[in-house]
């Protein structure tokens, strides 16, 4: 079995998969489960294991129908922090943030049963959304979410607009046939992100398959799945 | 010594400060560093031993001198964002939060260096404005910041307002003869918040000083600096 068969498998079955996008972009590799398998203590394996920024991801046609706007284009709204949200980094794509949000049901937001019950009500609202029911998930999202909040969502653009960590899980997701609904975070060494070579180790020792971009582009390449909206 | 007068000590040597708003608010600790002393190993210690969300925080009044808008205002002035900016969590005070940003410099932006780097650099902004050049302290904050990124910006209102972890922390340095430029993590057990049980261990271990809101409110009472802007 290939990489992304394997991939595929495992995320069928509740992940997680380690995701490399590339030397000549982030260089940074993420973990990532669905979101309907969240539970407080997938929150803490990601908070505690691969210690980054603990984010939602679904596909920009989902937040687009919700009415979530990209980050970038909120805060060019807003008079001078057109500035800041005007500017890239080195590695030069948009970035992929919304907004940040809590469930109504949290206590504070920031803990692991905070987290996994803002991305557990994120994946009912995209369910809903994926499943053609925007009406209702407009009227859940709206209800039951506050903003500012813990957790950003991040938005996917196609995979031949941006070849980002969003875009590899969202594409990932899509090739299995689930629904866009994504928690993951960076993988982190003490310092700096974690190599690909160290990354490999974890993959091995947790026994989870280690996809890389490179890879992903190849088998798309031949599987229409992948660029199709 | 009293517990304040021992936290203000500890700030003025580098900190670090653990602060506990109250039974009857969050419940929370937070681990609280002066932001000029934000080395990539800090930012570990912040992430690994606190483990929450982390933070810069600094007085609303140089946020607002910086043009940087409460975050509820920037989604509320965003069409149909308002529904989730109006909504208030079940301890009721409106959220700190302002916008996330990166430093320019930064890789990819999630790093232990790369958000040492960005709040050092919001240190540097923080010094400008506070010490009255406002005009200096906005260029370099808009040529070499950019939005949306992976540090968030706490405003603190006046202890008079709100009193959460921005404001007792903004209180505590400003007590201390110190510039309003913090970083900050939630203290997380597995599962949920630190008790303020938990957390006595841990500043016992360590050595460093726990503050509590009715500690800092009593102190405040006697001494005017807390009340002043």
């Amino acid at each position: 079995m290939g990489s992304i068969e394997r991939a595929i498998e495992v995320l069928k079955s509740g992940g997680p998969v380690l995701l490399y996008d590339g030397d000549e972009r982030e260089a940074e590799v993420d973990m990532v489960f669905p979101a309907w398998v969240a539970e407080p203590d997938v929150i803490y394996e990601l908070r505690v294991d691969a210690g980054g920024l603990l984010c939602f991801a679904t596909s920009s046609r989902l937040t687009a129908a919700l009415g979530i706007p990209w980050g970038d284009e909120l805060l060019s709204s807003y008079g001078e922090l057109r500035l800041l949200a005007n500017k890239r980094l080195r590695y030069k794509d948009r970035s992929a943030f919304t907004i940040w949000v809590n469930h109504m049901g949290v206590r504070t937001g920031v803990s692991d049963e905070d987290r996994s019950l803002t991305v557990r009500k994120l994946d009912e609202v995209i369910k809903m959304a994926h499943e053609g029911d925007l009406r209702g998930a407009r009227e859940l999202f709206y209800s039951e979410f506050q903003a500012p909040g813990h957790v950003p969502i991040l938005a996917a653009r196609s995979l031949r607009e941006r070849r980002g960590h969003t875009e590899m899980s969202v594409t990932l997701f899509k090739a299995a046939g689930l629904r866009p609904s994504i928690v993951l975070a960076e993988m982190l060494s003490r310092g700096r992100s974690m190599s690909v070579e160290e990354a490999e180790k974890v993959a091995e020792k947790k026994g989870i398959p280690l996809v890389k971009g490179h890879e992903l582009l190849e088998w798309c390449r031949k599987n229409e799945v992948c660029w199709s909206d």
